[in-house]
């Protein structure tokens, strides 16, 4: 990781987080309820959604103070979707980032509940943002309702589960990635160009970077599953080759899904190579998503 | 019912329900995803939310289209509570209106995900409505996210959920119900008034009138549990008293639940007749609610 992006994460990371904890403890909520939401807000993570909002109004020298509430929103998001995938009938994980899971803490009937409540919130933080315009609002909330829901991360775990029971092809494992990781991280990034007021030209490049930098995220969690350690992972790794899950090594090789993700980072980095910027921190964050060893 | 409402319902739910089910239709979704989601929301329910908005939008006098819409929206979010309740972890129910529970048919992994989808869906919904003002959507939206969340529904369902250990006081009682129902009954009623442009004084006459009708409809569904047959009420008969589980009746006796229906009936009638209408829906739906047999 570069100094530069070493920064930038040190100086925004809290800035989110503390947003992001603060939206929380200020609702009128049965406190277990806020408990096990907090948990599992509080349980760490790369903070990757985030990350890429806040970097995309940098790259567009753009100041948003609702940035951070916005990335506070698509974190909701990701964190609810992690508590119902970890849940017996889903994956049955007992550990996420080293904790215990939401249910192993609080049992599964709360921890279905604090996911669904960390689905709901996120869009009354949206609506009810400072200095962003109604349409603006409506159009991130038209797009979280669209990539977080049926149509894209719910619909791509959907897949995913179906396609556990036989090999996928290329194309399907793609439909798959691209729905249920691709669909948030394509929020994420719309969304920083949304609060920016980007050019329609700059919009359709950063969706086209999305794309890109969403597929070889998963890529290279892939690898990381089958070349990390579970201690540097902070969760199992071998884990998808234990159970036969179609992935991209297993349906390219390893050394075919490390080009397929310098494809796909190179690409990304073209993109954004067409939105002239003092600052570096979407570069260096794709560098770090391509080379990141957790 | 009376033949007013009767005529009403005949009219206004199906074309409610045709709303409902095109927009699920609609998306470009998993068709096994769509197919749970579906099955849920095609089970049948008095639909006395989506009535509520389209009685208010009657009593003001008002045609909105998008009442329809509106409507179906918290039909889904009432549909989405009902498939996470019925899950093992939570009530664990076979049945639901007759019919296998969604994770019956589909299984538990696809039940969380149908029911994860009707949460976030909706937030789209309000947000691409036609001929509604950004103000007013947002408003709806904000709304939606407090009515349905941690703030209302889902922190309604985690008081009901703790109190099943012990006994409740009647104020504590108030407080579940005041979320796990009266939230989104509240959101229908003045969903129905910010679509039909209310002033603030009917606007609060009606927040009054959903207090009250919330309260009676949930003391009635404690009477129905005592008095109404496992047939008619198409769910388990005398559930609650079987689980020891803090009702109206238990805490009031019997007459004393009939006697607090009938005031917050009385009380709920008394608002609307601050507000003149021809038309007499939203009183017919009250008596309804107060006098059903299911």
């Amino acid at each position: 990781m570069t100094d530069n992006l070493q920064q930038f994460m040190a100086t925004e990371i809290p800035l989110m987080e503390n947003t992001m904890y603060d939206l929380v403890e200020s609702i009128a909520a049965p406190e277990s309820l806020k408990e096990a939401m907090l948990y599992s807000l509080k349980a760490g993570g790369k903070r990757v959604r985030p990350l890429f909002v806040l970097a995309v109004l940098e790259h567009l020298q753009v100041e948003a103070k609702a940035g951070y509430a916005v990335g506070a929103a698509v974190e909701m998001i990701h964190t609810y979707s992690l508590i119902h995938d970890d849940l017996p009938s889903m994956d049955n994980d007992d550990f996420r980032r080293g904790k215990p899971t939401n249910h192993k803490m609080f049992g599964e009937a709360h921890a279905t509940l604090a996911g669904d409540a960390l689905n709901t919130l996120p869009f009354g933080i949206i609506a009810r943002l400072d200095h962003v315009s109604a349409e603006v609002k409506l159009a991130l909330i038209n797009l979280l309702s669209e990539t977080a829901g049926a149509e894209g991360m719910v619909g791509g775990q959907v897949l995913d589960i179906e396609g556990e029971q036989r090999q996928l092809t290329l194309e399907e494992l793609i439909r798959v990635h691209e729905n249920k990781t691709g669909a948030i991280i394509r929020f994420s990034i719309e969304a920083g160009a949304l609060l920016a007021g980007a050019t329609e030209q700059q919009r359709q490049l950063l969706v086209e970077y999305a794309y890109h930098i969403g597929l070889a995220f998963q890529i290279k969690d892939d690898i990381l599953d089958i070349e990390g350690t579970t201690e540097e992972l902070g969760k199992t790794a071998g884990k998808d080759e234990a159970s036969d899950k179609s992935t991209y090594p297993s349906l390219l090789t390893l050394a075919g899904a490390k080009e397929k993700l310098a494809q796909h980072a190179s690409k990304a980095l073209h993109c954004l190579a067409q939105i002239p910027s003092d600052k570096k921190y979407l570069e260096d964050l794709t560098d770090y998503i391509v080379n990141r060893n957790k």
